[in-house]
């Protein structure tokens, strides 16, 4: 499969990396994460250059990766720092990859490493401006390709048939969601007007089943980071502030049939309560696990290895904004792979 | 793999379908079963015309089926009956099946829908005729093709060495079955005079091991739908009625390696003993479980991807019924790809 | 995969074939081992001819298998003894493939029949000359290419990172193997005088960490039979007597990614203490599970499908024997492919 090389994909969030290696495969690359003596993290080819062994079965010692099975050490550049058998030549070095930690989350960049600027990482400094106990995370690995993913968050009329008591409630359906499309950046707009908000939202009021105003919005960019925000104003003032929720739901492709499914929610509402908190992650991270997870799996299983088109599905309008991020993509891609290795080296 | 398509195959035993849909592949093509309002079995492909989640995922309500991803609703014809998003277009239908129910079971028709005709249906009406009590049925799911087990049953003499304590004792080796191949279907018949039945049957006797008449005979048509009757006279009328006992074996491939395979069985004695049945059930079905699965496992395991002949088998007299019905089978199939599509246009 | 057929491999442990029969798959070929009247081994194509069925399901009687499937008996040589069903013809013999037991394994040829000498097997009568409580065996099936786990006894370095408290320790890395071929069989020796014997040989002295001579020594013969030598002599002599273990490490290939890894393990202390070799027995064996088996699948699941080469290894000085090993088996394989099928016909 071809994937786009020149962006930051999510590896992992903060939290998972912790003292110890992370062994995790993005883009069909093994990658085995870890953290500098300084704390930032580091990330090298998941493979001795010697005997492939795994390095992320190996210690970790002051900032280094010491391989378990001949004692190799690679420093966080990738190059050996220590061959107890013979010189530590530069041929022993494995490739490193750029990285960086931003907003929770840490990530990698898989293409021209010179081209790599951690400034490109998507402004997500609403997470790092949100206390603690008002936002939460979530990691599941999903045996479906990524794009199936996306579309699914694209497409949030699904709320209403696969999460009809929580999250749904008939109102995505109702709103025919607006599509804009602007430079490499897909959104989706639904408004609700004087509805009852989505179960999950409306019983955060004073007074439940009655009217507000929702908005629910989805922001698309390559490869395949999405912001919903679901904004939710009770027509009585006296019902309980706006509610507001942001979640960040970023996909990071494995390899063709898997996907690293990463979650970042934040919300203005009981702000401080962090057994509140611990529950609601519970709540929805269990509501991705029982309801989204299996039917993705299960739409791959029906589409066996062949790609979405290939199986000639019946596009309706609800299709709209994850056709356009699929084209965006597409035409990413495309540029990527024609653009010469080094533009100012045409003339020669 | 080319499977004969404009036949009946048994799609499930009829208990197996009840108020919920059931969801089962039959040579390769993932089917959604479930009843009408009307009681009537319908078959449609399991797979939403949107976004290929699988339909038995849904919910069934008035005898349609909603998509549970995103709301789509198919009647029992396969139309899109709504669409919750937009106009329900003809171009929204699933395919759906021509489905049957007779004999116990579910019957579904892979080939051309018009030439679909239930009275194509093999006349099983001696199941209907039976008894509640005096009737058992089995499914077994068997990672082995669908020809291994008909071959299976064709060949009766490994009655005697896999199961020689319990259906075998060593009878139909030294019968010498006889062939008979008229048109489509192929016959094959053992006969046993004045010798001791076979241990399962022999102990439903007044006196055990006193010699009887036994005739055992099955009978194959397309595409594995196998009739095995045994009828044992006793030598002396005052050791007990003749026994006769009539079983289907009817094999249904779900794909190259992997066969649905259903048993309904019926006999003349102990008719309203409903303990007596439920045990006999488990027993026999047991038989099959521990003994046939494993062997017709292990026998597809030594062969791989290969068909039978690929693998150079050393052919005996016994296997002269299997070879017969593979030959009609590939008769069959070979005739239905060579046929026009429509026989009328020829001319044009 | 090619592999070296004109040689003897280890079918199993003396210990494992007893009165039942044995499957294994070996080079890809299925076989089923057992014991004669006499009690020598026998192995014969473990699929009949006429269905394939595995005869290690059989029954093993009197010297013969009976096929369980439809009764067909064979006899060491392969020959069809007896068939219920008609006359037991040569064309229904099984390939029968010569076996012979010798040192506590019994070992199977897989090439010309004609050219299978037991004189052949090498000899490894130190193994019988050892009495029953100063040797153990070990069997473990490991998910990667026989040659990976060659390399790696035949890179004892390995033992300082991978096993650093127990067998390791740092001295064969400061030793700096000297590897020698001689015509098809490669030897490294490792020469450690005056430091600390490796932890699980120390510990078997009157006064621990002081210093001793210590040899290490390994032998491969084609295609993967290795004979690992550890001698400690202690330089104060009333610290103990000479310590000395000498183990074969013997790995038959069953696939291209799966290994019969057997180990006999002999040594000249603590010879009549049968509750001391079982514990032995149980460390060792325990490590190679724990620690060996896990990376060296670790090592083929990073190279996939691909062979080493294919990998682009950086080699170090450590892999000079291993690289050795390699070369003379290619050799062998190359030679063996190349000669003519019979060499006195070339004047035809």
């Amino acid at each position: 499969m071809q994937y786009l090389r020149n962006c930051w994909y999510v590896a992992c969030l903060s939290g998972e990396l912790g003292q110890s290696m992370l062994a995790r495969t993005i883009c069909e690359q093994p990658l085995a994460f870890f953290r500098s003596t300084d704390g930032a993290p580091a990330a090298l080819t998941d493979a001795c250059s010697h005997r492939l062994a795994p390095l992320s079965a190996g210690c970790l010692k002051d900032g280094e990766i010491m391989c378990r099975y001949h004692g190799l050490r690679f420093g966080r550049d990738g190059r050996c720092t220590h061959n107890p058998h013979g010189p530590a030549t530069a041929s022993l070095a494995v490739r490193s990859w750029p990285s960086a930690e931003r907003h929770d989350l840490v990530w990698v960049w898989l293409g021209d490493p010179d081209a790599a600027d951690p400034a490109q990482i998507p402004d997500l400094s609403f997470i790092d401006t949100t206390p603690p106990h008002a936002k939460f995370t979530g990691y599941l690995e999903t045996a479906a390709n990524f794009e199936l993913c996306t579309d699914n968050i694209l497409d949030l009329t699904h709320t209403d048939y696969l999460h009809p008591d929580t999250l749904g409630g008939g109102g995505l359906t109702r709103a025919r969601g607006q599509v804009t499309t602007q430079g490499d950046t897909v959104a989706i707009r639904w408004e609700n007007p004087a509805e009852v908000a989505p179960p999950a939202l409306d019983r955060e009021f004073i007074r439940q089943g009655e009217l507000s105003d929702t908005v629910t919005q989805v922001e698309w960019v390559a490869p395949a980071i999405l912001r919903l925000s679901v904004d939710v104003a009770p027509l009585c003032p006296d019902n309980g502030d706006e509610i507001r929720t942001a979640t960040m739901h970023i996909m990071t492709p494995e390899s063709p049939m898997r996907t690293h499914y990463f979650v970042v929610s934040t919300r203005n509402f009981r702000a401080d309560d962090a057994d509140y908190n611990a529950g609601l992650a519970a709540f929805i991270n269990g509501i991705f696990l029982t309801d989204d997870k299996p039917m993705l799996e299960a739409q791959q299983a029906r589409m066996g290895t062949a790609d979405l088109w290939a199986c000639n599905p019946a596009m309706l309008a609800i299709d709209a904004a994850s056709v356009q991020a699929r084209r965006v993509l597409q035409r990413l891609i495309a540029a990527e792979q024609h653009q010469p290795e080094n533009a100012d080296s045409g003339t020669k």
